[in-house]
């Protein structure tokens, strides 16, 4: 080391001469990939058709001694894994929420894997906190939102409510943070509301926050399954009267279910008189916001404490990036802030150390996508797309209506979902869900499209959910024709 | 859409063409990059100069209207972002934890953000949660722990930490996850401990799950920076004795400060006399159990409950991939399964729903990289690349100690990080602390290496922590010289 000493040579470093090959054949691949999946004459099947283990039973059970070529690895991703591949990156995808990778996101990950940057701390790399903070004052503008609102983007919503909560709980003022809740006398229980259609991940965060699975309070929805807000005063005033502390309430926009929106400003005046937090979720149905004529979807959310959107769903951005937005970042510094030695760095006032404002430390560049993103749609662009998911969705729900029975819509389409289902006379209900689960697994595994479905008050119902970028007339036409399909296969 | 539209023009579109030429572009880009990183001659400074709000000032305070090319994008990578990067993918980077995203890790990246595909149910993607078994069984063989592990992919250790301690906390049997810890007579305080050198995340972990800071205790090391076990026992009986529960012990194999491994075959015993939990923090120095001479460092990990290890530390994984393993998957799911209808899948006898295991929902393809990086360099490579930094590591100790006063080495060299300091006589700790700080501002500052530092009983001192793939003996002779040329600047 002192000089002199060649480094030694190691097995494993892959030569540049290696990677360009192997990279400029996978940029090639990629290209042909999402191209062909956008031509229904070339798109492989949108759900995958291997059985349980049969992509494990293909695979070596023991890692390799000596180091493998990177094309080895290509052939095999086409050749074993890409039989295992559901393809969310597919216009026939209207299962769950659809989402997308359109190339200026993808280009994004394939930078941000490049640097390899850790954002934790400013110092740490001040290009992934800055640009951060700008993507996520452009996303701010693009959502309509007022200029208070901090923004940190995380891995999932699941994670941006958790932290959400984190905040609404040290809130409370009762040093949670530092003595717990448990072994405690003077302290209630700490009650969240939502709505009966509302996320599982509030569910989660309640659950890993410690506040307990049933002090997540249920809140009745209306017929167009949106949480009712006299229903909510009551639930916390018998709360209240109960000696138990109401402490945050999480109306959805753009519930999992069926898309229907909170009203958020009448949630937000009955949570106030509590001085309950007001948490949207928004993961999904956010993104409407960035049409304008749909900003509405966002009517009352500047009066809430934070709000979660996730452009890995309906934005245009790769896996994974969520944004949290609150009002009130110092509650969330309050909660999770804690600066060891080791990460102590002086000299940098007015930086911010994002590591500060969740659980997490390691914090990867997703900024550089959502950002390439932002700036290859621009706003028009973006909201030209929602635009026209939210056509094509209202122009399914026409084709379902004017085929009329036994098709049935099943729900109002507020934004691009649509809940649906077949009707026979003389089905009962858990006939009816037989039969729709039929229908499904025959579009499924049809190829063409993938549906989900769900259940909303006792009724099973059929999703189509639009939101892949490439999603255009001709792949929901193609949905709409494996349904009918099913159909005729009879029972 | 019944026939006969054409699909109209949408902006934002990225022609396939243009995608082409941008990512061919950044392939070249990237191999240049690493390679000038790599070579002294190139390689940038390792840490940024940028002022606080330089880089956030020269970027545009709106989002565009309209789309741009990604050409132009990639030009303000290079032009506005680059500076204020500092290179974590360099071999100059000693600070933190170093890491590394070697070119098998980038193209895994690459494939999987093209794919997007979500894992959080098995049937969503079979092949993502497939691989991921696969993988992560791979590993476990690769750090020699028994075959009853379960593996899952986590963001962070931070995550994985957190969710071991919920799995402890459902292992009590207490019914937190359905009552919470509030407002209840039956719960006594949950306490749980780590040495006095353990990670922060343990903290916040402790945080988030309201277990409440104050109930983290933390138990003294030895002169070798190790948990005591004697003083672990004391401080749980001492608390068993007070009415708490102990609940779960925190053991690390590689303290961030100064890489000390705890005992953990004692700890475990300690730990078992109170049924409490033992989560093992081997986020870092887990990875030198792929080195047979080095395997002890796991001993008596195979008692534990669970443990973390970061394959984005030291097992050259691009960010971010953290791995929790646990012998007591059914204690993950038990703390938070919970299957929403619109999630249920039916038909899949065997398949497991990593949703299950954790507070997310969304689940990127992270095991195609780690499976691309474990073929790429073989159990060998990763072998050879990871006893040559503790080789490294050995060296440049070496070189302080024959250098000697003012020179002093802080702690035992266990794996690849070094903990020095310079000790001119006559200098109060104060004076120490500031005079090394300043050490470290010239060296970070001078750009051939980033170093950091710790206070470790009070005393400040420097971290050289060798992790980057392409650190040589050249590299680590920079350091020393520019450490050395900062000494002899002066006062």
């Amino acid at each position: 080391m002192s000089g002199g000493d060649a480094p030694r040579p190691l097995t494993g470093d892959v030569d540049p001469a290696e990677f360009r090959a192997a990279a400029h054949a996978a940029v090639e691949w990629i290209a042909a990939y999402l191209e062909g999946n956008a031509d229904p004459a070339t798109a492989p099947p949108v759900k995958s058709r291997v059985a349980p283990g049969a992509i494990r039973a293909a695979l070596p059970p023991a890692p390799p001694a000596h180091g493998e070529p990177l094309a080895a690895m290509l052939a095999d991703v086409q050749r074993v894994l890409l039989p295992g591949i559901t393809h969310w990156n597919h216009p026939g995808f209207f299962a769950y929420f659809a989402n997308s990778a359109p190339y200026p996101g993808i280009l994004g990950e394939l930078l941000a894997a490049a640097l390899n940057a850790n954002g934790m701390l400013w110092a740490a790399s001040p290009a992934v906190t800055e640009l951060e903070q700008v993507a996520l004052d452009w996303l701010r503008q693009l959502l309509g939102l007022t200029g208070d609102w901090f923004g940190e983007i995380t891995d999932t919503a699941s994670i941006s409510t958790l932290y959400a909560l984190a905040a609404a709980r040290e809130a409370l003022g009762a040093g949670v943070r530092e003595a717990g809740m448990a072994g405690r006398a003077d302290l209630p229980r700490l009650r969240v509301y939502c709505s009966e259609h509302a996320h599982s991940s509030v569910d989660k965060a309640v659950i890993a926050l410690g506040l307990g699975h049933d002090n997540l309070v249920k809140v009745a929805a209306d017929d167009a399954f949106r949480m009712r807000p006299d229903a909510l005063a009551a639930a916390m005033a018998a709360d209240a009267a109960a000696g138990c502390r109401p402490m945050a309430v999480v109306p959805t926009v753009g519930t999992t279910s069926v898309t229907s929106i909170d009203p958020v400003a009448a949630v937000v005046r009955v949570a106030r008189a509590h001085g309950a937090w007001v948490h949207v979720d928004a993961a999904y149905g956010g993104a409407a916001a960035v049409v304008p004529e749909l900003r509405h979807v966002l009517d009352g959310a500047d009066g809430a404490d934070s709000l979660v959107v996730n452009p890995h769903k309906w934005l245009f951005t790769p896996m994974d990036c969520s944004v949290l937005y609150t009002r009130h970042p110092d509650r969330l510094r309050q909660a999770f802030a804690l600066v060891p030695e080791y990460l102590v760095t002086t000299g940098r006032d007015g930086a911010v150390d994002l590591m500060d404002y969740g659980v997490q430390l390691g914090r990867r560049f997703r900024a550089l996508k959502l950002w390439m993103v932002l700036r290859a749609f621009g706003a028009e662009g973006l909201a030209e797309r929602v635009r026209h998911h939210c056509e094509l969705a209202r122009e399914f729900a026409g084709m379902v209506h004017v085929e009329g029975a036994p098709w049935v819509l099943m729900a109002p389409v507020t934004l691009s979902l649509v809940c649906f289902r077949h009707e026979p006379a003389g089905m009962d209900e858990a006939a009816l869900a037989a039969w729709n689960a039929t229908l499904l697994a025959r579009v499924n595994a049809d190829g063409r499209a993938f549906l989900s479905h769900t259940k909303v008050n006792g009724r099973y119902l059929l999703r189509l959910a639009i939101g892949n970028l490439r999603t255009d007339r001709t792949h929901v036409a193609a949905a709409w024709q494996a349904l009918r399909e099913a159909v005729a296969a009879g029972p």
